[in-house]
């Protein structure tokens, strides 16, 4: 494919800095599972990030942190509450319920985003203690949501309350916690461990790297069991090093999280400001980190779904409504973003 | 580490080609979970080897795959016989349990292998048809074996012909297939569909990857579902086209798969005759692959275990019997083996 | 306790010929687990109420039922569309999830009951195929609803034809099918079987027995596997025969099922009558079988919600609302219905 | 069927006064789910027999008791040791695994009778610690065991000693709890808290109760959310009160569990006795409690199986030793015995 479309941070390939990491790492022999330095290493860059008690563990993708995030602070059949368009909810296969034996409890909110109100109505917590009912015990958030909204530090903080004064935990999906936390000007400490959230799913995937994400437990005692959790739920890598090694050019000096969920945040804001002027077309969602939802006229969404190559440009994600996604990424150009406006302009004015 | 011990193939790095492969892969956007170009080629690959019904998803690591297998062509409370000795049974924290929801029936072999008439005995299959006992669905080996030995064509056949007269099916455990196919020569597909195998877990991280293993169904109508189970079990990739390009640079026409394990092997088998010819060494079990498996003098296990900068220079095997498991892999050089054989000398001798 | 509340159909007793099929039963040894003389004569009760495929396993309880009949029909990873007010949903601690392995969709339905049209739209019908998400296999309802309505034949055939054009099958929580037959005027099979349900989950505890349901697959084919599921849900019941004989004593000649039931609908018929004649109470949804649901005034609810003996009388259903459900049996009174309207009328013209 | 065999316990029927507690509970309304006054009651009843700690909550069926026994003290990926003739293991269809989502490593033994020494030999205790290996949590006997023999207090103290020194927990499957106390000349405290038993399984069914037994926490603080488990795991009976009074019936004052028990032993060492004084039989294990397992000649095997109504007579235990199981009951009369001898005198004879 020549050129770039819209249709995922997951269609981005790998940073260079990451492909020089890998290489870096690629000397001689390592322990395997984790007893590596360049493990060691980033168990430091977590305390950095997320203070002296966090606990990163490597997986290699975003449902599996997840998972061993979940799995590793409840007990099967207990309850996890999250928005209904929560990945968790929606994207990963009924895993959660499966492999981790909780109940989801989808709440309907209008942004993606939760907040103790919806969740005071949503929630039955009237049955709390009831033995027939799932009994919550993590509430969920994605920052940056699948909706393209970003919660500041108040807003998590809040939530984080809500669930300490009824013995709950929040859980952050963080598969995009970089780019929330640009977006809200916040580090990736403020964001969660400082507001309170008690564990992590931090993404690194999408963000730059080939594969790799981690749980991290912000406080302590909230791991214990996690490490045969993990390998359980299938995600301990054997050579984890090369995990490693990637999360922590991410997370290392050069602030490489920043850089480039700064850059796909820049390229969203371009993209929602371009595309917004042209006629008939506005955003369903404020476009807060690197995602752009916006209705589009149906002919430019039949017209431009697919490019030139026959490759995907964005998804429909309201097919009713004409709404479509539009994601940026750490590799997206000005170039992809006028072009695309460009072709936009011309298939909405037909 | 200066140097390289043989505590595991998964203490080995990245062959260069395949970090070639990785980066040749970087180019631009390319769908994501396998709608890539490289995924599709990797397909064609499967079926060179494999045979034209063969279909193969790419996984993470092999527990992963040999879960996502087992649960693909089980339902919940079968019953899956193995060898005591599998990785699906102690090493795999009880995932095929509680993931694929299935029973392992181990058995007691003498050296890693099933044969029918093990399998006779130990299963009773007079239950077979009773509801209150796990009904055996699958049978499943390693090939080689988590001591090094190796089953050749003819022995496949006969478990696989066992397998189907009861209505079962054979399951190989291929993390290391490729040292098995060396060993007995025999090509990939002699060793699995052409032997009647059903279902396969294709290893490549200890075989020159960074992360990467396949599941492979070798006969139609055996993976229906498996997409949704691949998914479910956390072991979809995001950016397959990583993983897809390097089990490309093992399976394609430069045959590195053969490359690598042959040189393995060939490490192993000059350490089993060096050391042997060391007093009090003798092996525990034939080593035909890339294990060794032996008898060490108790003083040299303590003086040997950790190498001069800590490091693990193997592992202990049989604690009391004074086994240790000492593995090659596509690195490891002559000087490896002449210098540990030589401290083996040393420390044997004292 | 002295007299009967209503609370719940669960907490009436045994029926006396339900007692005295038990006692007859108990004659001497029996084989255990199904095979006995008791459970071949329910196979033939099941097999005239809902036609010559059926084939009905008992089980102990009404979540076991659900479960069972959910998990021999679905494999792991796959979805059950339900009312958000189901049974399923609501009422069994997550196992559906856990232990079937399954994604629940619930579906907000302003009465407990299911249409195409709900389903059309609350189903993201285009993730079909789609391995990120839970496929759907079977649509569920509760006939009667847990809101105390009930389906005709005509809608339950609407629900199957509409499960059977997208591959999906219809399940039946038939715990208060009895009540749902009397109040539709059709036989159990016209309910089920005839409307082109698959399979049914057979209510009998709320109906006089003791304990007993059984999981009902109504057409052949669907029960493939059902005993080990059985037993490995923990649902197979040694002394099977007593089970049996209570369900056979519901199912037979005598009729008891529908008598149980027309009596249980007659005095909530009786009660919604009597009650919707006080000042200030009205029916939150039609009293069609045998549930009440009401708003009650805030101060009859406060002082009536638990009887003399500090029995409970009713649940609230819906804190804000002031909704009560009242729930009637098969030894339910007049007297029982007269008396609760008379305190209610008192602690209503406070 | 005239007589009664020996194939199982639980072929036998309801003691008489067990279903006069039933019809004594059969009074008007009672509160579901164990809310009643029955349920209450025989919460003393386990307090008095298991310690003042003790907390009982009543099942369906001994598999129930089991799984919710070790679902309880356990997480998921945890281990549990156990014979490997244990219920748990080769009788439950794989449900410990599934729905508690444990891995049992199965302990050979002579007799069904787990030693420290044998635990010590056949569990890597090694590899405590070792996220890749189902870390030990439980250790089950079942007392009597399912050879018939039977573990007094001084060898289950040595196993609760054994289990406590490695932060384990010992759980006693107790489907015939009644009958090894009997056979111990200890009382059901003696032979559980009293030995430092942590859990029970307690059976009911086989000692005389249509259907009921129950999970026994005997120390303080194990049974934390054991409600929640014991309704997800299906287990939860809505009438309640009468799984509690046929409980009650058992552990109450008339000490009907000592006495269901101490005739079926009598009876089991009568026809021990008696059947070894035929020629050519002879007992595999010592007759302890309410089992027989004999060796047979193969032609009174083949005669006697199946009885004069083809009723199984006893079930074959070991098909190429020629070992029968022959199981007494509650009901089982000298007649039942002294005819069988003589039937197999003959056969024997031939």
């Amino acid at each position: 494919m020549s050129g770039r479309g819209f249709a995922s941070d997951n269609h981005s390939g790998v940073h260079p800095e990451v492909l020089e990491a890998i290489a870096a790492a690629n000397d001689a022999h390592a322990p395997a599972y984790g007893a590596d330095r360049f493990t060691a290493a980033l168990a430091s860059r977590f305390r950095e990030h997320f203070g002296s008690d966090a606990v990163g563990l490597p997986v290699f993708n975003g449902s599996g942190a997840n998972v061993v995030a979940i799995a590793a602070v409840t007990r099967p059949w207990q309850a996890v509450a999250c928005p209904e368009t929560a990945h968790l909810n929606v994207d990963e296969a009924g895993a959660p319920e499966k492999v981790a034996g909780v109940k989801l409890l989808p709440v309907t909110t209008p942004d993606g985003k939760l907040t103790p109100d919806l969740l005071e109505r949503a929630i039955p917590w009237s049955r709390v203690g009831d033995e027939h009912f799932a009994q919550p015990r993590v509430i969920s958030i994605s920052n940056s949501t699948e909706l393209g909204t970003v919660y500041d530090p108040d807003e998590v903080a809040a939530l984080a309350d809500f669930a300490h004064q009824r013995d709950l935990l929040l859980h952050v999906d963080g598969a995009r916690l970089a780019n929330a936390a640009v977006a809200a000007g916040a580090s990736l400490g403020d964001l969660t461990t400082g507001a309170g959230a008690d564990l992590l799913s931090f993404g690194g995937t999408k963000n730059g790297l080939l594969a790799g994400e981690a749980v991290v437990f912000l406080r302590r005692g909230l791991g214990d069991g996690a490490a045969s959790i993990r390998k359980g739920a299938l995600q301990l890598a054997s050579k984890m090093r090369f995990l490693s090694a990637q999360l922590d050019a991410l997370l290392g000096p050069g602030d490489l999280w920043r850089r480039n969920a700064a850059h796909a945040n820049e390229m969203a804001a371009r993209l929602a400001d371009a595309i917004t002027a042209v006629e008939g077309v506005e955003l369903a969602h404020p476009a807060q980190a690197n995602g752009v939802f916006a209705h589009l006229p149906a002919a430019a969404i039949e017209q431009l779904e697919f490019g030139e190559g026959g490759e995907r440009a964005f998804y429909v994600w309201e097919e009713e409504a004409g709404v479509v996604r539009l994601m940026t990424s750490w590799d997206t150009t000005p170039g992809d973003v006028d072009g695309f406006t460009e072709r936009l302009r011309r298939a909405a004015g037909r």
